[in-house]
């Protein structure tokens, strides 16, 4: 029974799904059991287009799903307006949750799905895959480096893409009742998150919006950034759009070193992820070429990164179901934390850009 | 005597005048001919050590040199606090001016320097170097294509070197009598002068420092950044700082391409300069990779990029020499526009982070 496969059900027939329920699929300790859609035939379909095994079930209602024995775990990719309400009756059916980012439309409802898996001793993470992709971890050995990196002083990070006029029109990420934080939600998670993790998740203090955001007629951003400002020297910036060619630029620059990558969020390509750091490099004699060239590593990734993800979940799942452990607070620490500071910067811009404290 | 190369005078031994010194022996149509210290043996000793032909006179006085007839240009690698008084010194002996960045401590002073020089009908350039690199051409065609690049939507620049303590105390960078800009002056300079590249000399309308500058005890900046904002769409960011690893990032995003290089001050190397564009790429179906990676692009730099800007300068001055040309527009209004936006952070800084409007 140990070696039992941790089972999911997805709730939701998202485009994103598809690429959840092949990482579930390719993860060895789980497996997809279910797939629920508000209509039976979307998710008879999704199930047969993404190769779900025979036994998998098929259901009309999200409810249905949530009330199958046989379900231990909810991956969630419903728009981010409703997921208070099926993360909540998902951790009241202990079922444990994988979600979706952003988590929810603000941490005072963050706060609200936490409490519901903290009562029923449900297992929480978010969907942001890169953290789990081998290659951030050797990334982070390099920032955890005193002598090859230093102190952190400095992080940019970039995620913008070019929606085409049918996704400014249509998607659920451009309406204010579904997706209502828009590229901040979208690609801002992205870039806040990659921040957070290069200053080992400190909180900084101070959050303050650029001049620049972009909002459509209903009023959600399609394109925005910020400042972020610690009181011990360190300083951040993003920015992300919905209006500008694909870009993943992620830099993080400390006293001694540099960490430097143009495709964080989505490696180029799947087997192999590489990033570029740089110590103490300086410039020749007569500053005319430099004497240390910044240095490519390359990682081989044997999962690809949403599957690392999925083990990583099932594996905390399976310590608490056969185990008996408590559920992991790092995910969903790290995850409120995200949610935080995206919220400091649409108070910000709410506030005539002027800087919000955040308050932890 | 169509042919005879222009003549310059070096006035003061900078470090930074032994690779202008190269330069100017490098440029098939300039020459040494003079140098000026306080100090005639420091004169001689650099003179000495960087090869200069035995013709090349060796002055005790700055004015001394400024009275020589055989000297056609004045090469100015002084603190900025002394720029305004032999800039304008220079261009009343009716000799051309290569003068080092920044060029004045404020567009003020830079206006003075400019009537001297436009009342004397000399040639002003600022020492920029990598704009004259043959590499910064190839990435300006991209820019400018519709179809590759599209509207600029971003820049992000980034200067930042880790100074050590001896710099930090000593450097004329440090302090306030002489280069009183810091590292606004020495980074930031290029920085600008890079989103302002970019953005075809556009000026922004708005600047606002960001809220994180670091100063030493006698006010000068060793850190800082800004925002820049224009009506149109486009937005800019940058970081300078004497205080993290040395990196050099700069990338440049459209609605359908991206420019991005890290090493767009000092190439890596002298001989090739490379940088990478991508165009609209995108991921592939299960959004698992991208189906299109960024390409890198090599440049052969058949003359150091600082002689390519010492051949272009004298080649302006001979044009006026010559052939009675009128001093060149574009390279003064590029160094005034670079100033602009340098004063403006300083004044967005000193009015607590304000936004400042660019009054040109």
């Amino acid at each position: 029974m140990a070696d039992l496969p941790i089972r999911f059900g997805i709730i939701g027939c998202a485009e994103i799904a598809r690429k959840v329920s092949r990482a579930i699929q390719l993860a060895p300790n789980a497996t997809v059991s279910a797939v629920a859609s508000r209509s039976l035939d979307k998710a008879v379909n999704f199930a047969q287009a993404n190769g779900f095994p025979p036994e998998a079930k098929i259901y009309g209602s999200y409810e249905s799903l949530l009330d199958d024995p046989d379900v231990d775990a909810v991956y969630l990719p419903l728009p981010t307006s409703l997921h208070l309400k099926w993360a909540v009756l998902t951790a009241q059916k202990k079922k444990h949750l994988l979600t979706e980012k952003p988590v929810a439309l603000n941490v005072g409802e963050f706060d609200q799905i936490l409490k519901a898996c903290d009562d029923n001793g449900v297992q929480i993470m978010d969907g942001t895959m890169w953290v789990h992709n081998p290659r951030t971890h050797k990334m982070k050995q390099f920032l955890n480096d005193k002598e090859r990196f230093g102190q952190l002083k400095k992080v940019n990070s970039c995620f913008t893409f070019f929606a085409d006029s049918d996704f400014l029109k249509k998607d659920i990420r451009v309406k204010p009742d579904l997706d209502a934080l828009g590229a901040l939600g979208d690609a801002g998670w992205y870039c806040i998150r990659s921040i957070l993790w290069a200053a080992d998740y400190e909180l900084p203090k101070i959050v303050t919006a650029m001049r620049d955001p972009v909002l459509n007629e209903a009023g959600v951003l399609l394109e925005c950034g910020a400042s972020l400002l610690w009181d011990n020297g360190k300083v951040a910036t993003f920015h992300c759009s919905f209006l500008s060619n694909l870009t993943m630029n992620l830099t993080a620059i400390g006293t001694l070193g540099t960490l430097h990558l143009t495709d964080f969020i989505i490696p180029y390509q799947e087997p192999e992820a590489s990033y570029t750091t740089s110590t103490k490099p300086n410039f020749n004699e007569l500053v005319t070429g430099w004497v240390q060239l910044p240095r490519e590593h390359t990682v081989t990734v044997d999962l690809p990164q949403e599957a690392c993800m999925v083990r990583e979940f099932a594996s905390l799942v399976k310590n608490i179901k056969r185990n008996g452990a408590h559920p992991d607070k790092k995910w969903p620490t790290i995850s409120r934390k995200t949610q935080l500071v995206l919220d400091a910067v649409r108070a910000s811009i709410e506030k005539g850009f002027r800087p919000v404290e955040i308050v932890s």
